[in-house]
């Protein structure tokens, strides 16, 4: 066989693996949203039916062979070939997925659903102890798994790994370190300040006109609705099952403007990353967004350094006061404050976005502590409010609102799953700064509601590619270096210095 | 291994089977209801991939070996017990779908893809031409099919099986010659007399009025919306994923009461067959209704044995009249006519439920000329228009209307497709007036919104065997003997004369 016949023969065996994958998505997407309580049981039986095959036919030693034999051919190609791309990705991803012996992650599965449904009690009735097993049980599962990457330097850089390649806990660390530095005392100096007037966001807004309004503002972003949908799910989410069929999901509060919108614009940033891959690479591993922070950066910049922007809502208000006739009485300039309220608070999800990264550092900390076996489940609530109080000032009345208000450790692993959001944070304003060197216009443009030169420098810069390139390789592309927070920084500084004396 | 884990172990295996089909349905729903346009392309591929694995997983000869080694212990049960039922049943579908190549059924469903899409164009441009050759090559496999299944009394047999085991050309005809002899009568009379005035039917009525309605009717008839739901669709279908996720859709046509209302009654007589299948049937081939004609039997008797009586609307009349006050002029027994106007009409779907069944009979007979190559594909149009002239008095004015108006042949095999409507009509009678025998009180609990006693004999009598029993077997379970016309024709006959002279 050539090596063309042998490419051919490997992107028919992904293709089935990824329409498994993609199948398995829509059965996900359904429960999310759509499934009557009834079908719970057999959903998750053909979802794990689904993820078995799919696993099966991954790790299927034709592949690997298959990946050997490509080899001088990959190596005959330049890098960044699509084909050398191809074959480069997917044996990461099949060494990965090889390593792990499949009796684990049915284990592992078996438990995160049980975990994940006694978690769901637990956190309303405020009972850490009925979790706690289940705790323990997943941090001995994350060691396990982390053990069958040996080598490492930290315990935590295989789990980083799964979700964001070529980062380590140490250069996450001393990002996160280098960050909280510069963030502590901008935090500090405006929430020593009166804090900025939101009564009127919580005013009755109907879901219908909140919806319509939200739904014109994502299109108008770039959001394309013939190649994706918006539902209504209890948690938002955005998925795909091609890059032409990208579903994003919303709740609405009647009683909040905020959350359906600011949901909405972030999954469509999720969503637009997804619809801008490379046509080319449909079916492969190279068809979705590269990295857990790659992918935050863009719906952290459209929800934010966009969505939460001056010119945006110069040109967006009179809309949404035509929507909500409530909002005539609101200036723009006490609207604009509003939506930028900066607070010390519980919640990680409802934090503005000068105080989320202390959220996720708090939790980056212990991931990284509870691995380590210097922190044990048992002590992990009183070590939350502990931290919680020295780093915000604040204390939660219970653990409901403390170590039990976010689903990832109950459903998951515990190790890689927070340091996404902030590195998110870090790469959009890295990114942002990088498409104004291109169009320093954008920020006129915004205020006329123009967004195609912002939209088309992302998707030919970051959503194009997909995953060929990894997050650090895609950074050293686009901006010539690695990860830096001072574009971020400067982009608070500018915006806040304008809301708040600093 | 014993029998006991023999029969665990081709339970499996049949459990992942049902999976990848469950899962299949599942897509082929989003497809019709929500899915945005770009989608098709890969949802064609994933459903193609869902299929071709559930057919390797389903025809592997160690299923085969599974079911032989099981045939003494098979013979050691009753014939109705579970296990024996679950042997028989899986033995006769692994029987047929061995005998037919893969290669031929990724053929057949290239082809059909393909034909379907020219349908779709050929239909509203009125352009026979544009599918004959797609129609002779479907004829071709529809033959190729067949003969598959040698042996057979008559080519049709092994297509007809498909849809309805256990009946063959020579029955369907000698039950549908009979059923014509009485029919054409009742037809003629009256038409000949003036058509009932429903004008009334064809007003303004908003589209979530009569949805709300239209649930509210069918959640009191014993649809569960905890184990289903029901949305919108260009064409109204019934779809299970478990017994315990049963979707039903509809169409609105907000100048028509009719469209929405019945076809969700109709559909949720599917339903309720789906939903009320033995529990213990999950994940086998036992899991859903038996046969195409039971199924239409479930529909048709929900829809017009009981929506289109005259009880059934003392009940809920004047629950309409207050979702559409526009009503309130017209008197219960002028609506009453209204919904069950006869008239000769060029469309089946549209087709009142005395002509209906000439609709059927019309295409049974040209799908056995056309197998048997008595009629040509080119003559095809031609021989309609010439037929529906014998049959209705009347002619459409075009193909449109004529032989291109239902997507079954154009989207499926010729043969087979169509004798199930009728046998519902004449298996729906039959159920009913057994359940009449045991609770001579439903007509009148009817008038009340009562349907606890007719549901539930047909839950206990028909939906919780699921296919437990061929159809045959089931009518003779319940009947004491074969399929019986007369039932259906008294039922026509005692409901028109009190509407009509006979």
């Amino acid at each position: 066989m050539t090596a063309e016949k042998k490419l051919t023969e490997l992107k028919l065996r992904l293709a089935e693996v990824s329409d498994l994958n993609n199948a398995q998505a829509v059965l996900g997407w359904d429960q999310s949203t759509f499934m009557p309580s009834g079908g719970a049981a057999a959903r998750g039986r053909q979802m794990a039916t689904l993820a078995k095959l799919s696993q099966e036919k991954f790790i299927d030693p034709e592949i690997g062979r298959l990946l050997d034999d490509l080899r001088p051919f990959e190596e005959s190609l330049p890098f960044d070939s699509d084909e050398a791309s191809l074959i480069r990705v997917t044996r990461r991803a099949y060494v990965r997925a090889t390593k792990v012996p499949p009796e684990f992650v049915a284990r592992m599965s078996a438990h995160s659903a049980e975990s994940y449904q006694a978690w769901t009690e637990a956190r309303p009735a405020n009972d850490f102890a009925k979790v706690s097993a289940y705790l323990e049980k997943t941090l001995d599962l994350s060691r396990e798994m982390a053990d069958y990457f040996p080598g490492y330097e930290h315990i935590a850089d295989p789990l980083i790994d799964f979700a964001d390649y070529g980062m380590r806990a140490s250069t996450v660390r001393s990002v996160f370190a280098e960050l909280r530095e510069q963030l502590v005392p901008i935090a500090q100096a405006i929430t020593s300040q009166p804090p900025a007037e939101d009564a009127f966001l919580k005013q009755a807004f109907a879901e219908d006109g909140q919806i319509a309004f939200s739904s014109e503002v994502i299109k108008r972003l770039g959001f394309d609705y013939n190649r994706g949908r918006q539902d209504k799910s209890p948690h938002p989410f955005t998925t795909s099952f091609s890059m032409n069929d990208v579903r994003i999901t919303t709740r609405v509060q009647e009683n909040d403007l905020g959350d359906c919108l600011f949901s909405m614009i972030h999954e469509a940033g999720h969503g637009m990353y997804e619809q801008g891959v490379n046509p080319a690479y449909e079916g492969t591993p190279l068809a979705n967004g590269t990295s857990a922070g790659v992918h935050e950066s863009q719906s952290r910049l459209w929800e934010n350094v966009v969505g939460r922007s001056r010119g945006f809502w110069e040109f967006f208000y009179p809309e949404l006061q035509k929507t909500f006739p409530h909002l005539m009485a609101v200036p723009l300039d006490a609207f604009y404050r509003a939506i930028n309220k900066v607070q010390r608070s519980l919640i990680r999800t409802d934090a503005d976005e000068v105080t989320y990264n202390l959220h996720v550092m708090l939790r980056f900390d212990f991931e990284l502590q509870l691995l380590e076996g210097k922190l044990a489940i048992k002590d992990l609530p009183a070590a939350w409010h502990a931290r919680f109080e020295t780093d915000f000032g604040i204390r939660a009345p219970d653990d409901r609102d403390g170590c039990l208000q976010d689903v990832h450790w109950f459903a998951g692993i515990i190790g890689g799953m927070f340091q996404g959001y902030t590195l998110g944070n870090i790469l959009g304003a890295q990114f942002y700064a990088e498409a104004l060197k291109v169009h320093p216009g954008i920020p006129e443009e915004m205020k006329q509601g123009k967004f195609d030169n912002l939209h088309t420098w992302l998707k030919e810069n970051i959503y194009f590619p997909g995953s060929k390139y990894t997050a650090p390789e895609l950074v050293e592309r686009i901006t010539g270096g690695g990860i830096q927070i001072a574009p971020y920084i400067h982009y608070l500084r500018t915006k806040y210095s304008e809301i708040y004396s600093l």
